[in-house]
């Protein structure tokens, strides 16, 4: 398995930067986010969000320097997603995340309130400040969408008559929006045509989506170890994705299962082994290997350079991940 | 005492509108905030923010009907306010709020934390919509700096070296940012002058602090029943506030009480005691007084009319509220 780190090598320096300037900025000002700040930069060290808007920023600016605002803006995305993360956490009284503790699991929920909601003004407040309006309302409707799926997981538990198309939706507002509109943002800043614009939002929406259907896989084909926390928790808490809706079209005793929510002894063992053994792991596979695809043609209109390919190989590395 | 009800009627109807439409807003979308929302936009029933920010707008239009981007603007302001309260409430483990159950408390943490959410992801959301990129730093600002205060309440408990400016640094984060900025955002999309939008700011800055200060003299003059919750309870969880730290300057011992945390039996009702004996509460009116002052000299620099007569009346009504 290719690790995520060597792909970003084009921008290895700038994530260095990154970093440590966001370190700096939570930690620095605050004594009592100062802990929460380092276990969140530390621990969340993949930066994939971050990484993406850099590698997009040094292809739309082939012969010239990245600038402060493209830079400030890959730390509004990781900001941004680090709030989500630690109210998501609160909300879902997770206690590991990647085979950490959480936030407010490790402190408590008021410095997870607190922590959360500081780097979402912050973010609010840097957005405001790249002096660009069509970016501002890129990056504010993420934050809408993020709120929004979080939500509509909530309202979705246990629901066996969702859709794909619901779960796509679903799956756009948690992880996708972001990756899409920080793409298309970065690419603004680069002053880019409206229509390459648009491919730069269709790479992102496309890998995002792809991101999340393996991710979802992954729960399901993955060790607690890998995972960072139990296998199919998702499925427990409620959680439908690509491989359990695949697997309620094929198999309709799952429903029973999941309708009662787990509630018999072995119920959730039965409801694993079932989604192993019908096709839908293989399904979703080729419904995130669609997406990656599509990621990758869009992102094919740029000129070729050394932040392209990255970009390129970062939809197969996304794939490479259920190997 | 007046009803600040009485002091709106410039704009009772456009007030009638906001709340139908804040309701309507986060409620009509999602049945899991729907209660939450009820609930919300009901008890917190007496709109003050929205209400100043369109005054001001009606002041600063003087023959021609107010924009929807004022109307808009004055929504702003009440969900950053709501979504504020209900984060504090969860942070600070609040049961009551102006007599009534807080969300956190009749729903749960989660719901809570969510709605909270949601309240910010969509005010910058409509911020952005506004198109007016001054607008949108004004306002990102004032979600900056009600994070800061939140967090300064947390690192200031029980340290009695606190001065008054400091309190009054802690008290413009917390409660004048909001007023100030949305007062002069108002100007703004009015199209006023950069010198009257300063003076918008100053009476909206000092209009909120002296509204804090007189609550926080309330917390220790009012009975439970006009204050819906506990007297003397910001003293109780070492949040010091202007008579305390009055007392401080003229009763050392109070220091002593406040170090140990009220730690003994009737620690805390013998430093209730000693506030209420002290000239505190009436320096800490003073201080109010004076900040109204300031308020009503800015405000006064625009031409008279009804609007402008209700936006004098307020600062006279917030003195009126200790009587």
């Amino acid at each position: 398995m290719t690790s995520s780190t060597l792909l970003f090598s084009p921008v290895e320096t700038d994530l260095q930067l990154l970093t440590d300037n966001l370190k700096q900025l939570v930690g620095a000002r605050h004594p009592i986010l100062y802990a929460a700040a380092e276990h969140l930069f530390s621990v969340h060290g993949k930066r994939v969000r971050p990484a993406i808007v850099l590698l997009i920023s040094r292809t739309t600016m082939p012969n010239q320097e990245i600038t402060p605002k493209h830079r400030r803006l890959a730390e509004i995305t990781e900001m941004i997603h680090t709030a989500s993360l630690v109210h998501d956490d609160v909300v879902d009284e997770s206690e590991l995340r990647r085979g950490s503790p959480t936030v407010h699991s490790l402190f408590n929920n008021r410095i997870a309130v607190l922590a959360g909601d500081f780097l979402f003004a912050q973010s609010s407040w840097y957005l405001a400040n790249l002096d660009n309006l069509e970016v501002v309302k890129l990056l504010s409707k993420v934050i809408m969408d993020l709120a929004e799926g979080e939500i509509q997981q909530g309202l979705n538990r246990f629901d066996t008559g969702m859709s794909i198309n619901a779960y796509l939706e679903k799956s756009y507002y948690k992880t996708a929006s972001l990756v899409a509109n920080s793409s298309k943002a970065a690419g603004l800043l680069s002053g880019v045509s409206a229509e390459l614009a648009e491919d730069l939002y269709s790479y992102g929406q496309n890998l995002g989506l792809a991101f999340q259907i393996v991710d979802d896989i992954l729960d399901f084909t993955g060790s607690t170890e890998t995972l960072g926390k139990p296998a199919a928790s998702d499925l427990k808490s409620g959680n439908l994705t690509a491989p359990t809706l695949y697997t309620l079209e094929e198999t309709p005793y799952l429903e029973t299962l999941i309708e009662r929510e787990f509630a018999q002894e072995g119920d959730l063992e039965q409801a694993i082994t079932l989604i192993k053994e019908s096709s839908a792991i293989e399904r979703s596979r080729e419904l995130a290997a669609y997406h990656a695809k599509l990621a990758v043609e869009h992102i094919s209109k740029f000129p070729d350079c050394d932040s392209r390919k990255a970009l390129i190989e970062l939809s197969d590395y996304v794939l490479s991940r259920l190997y």
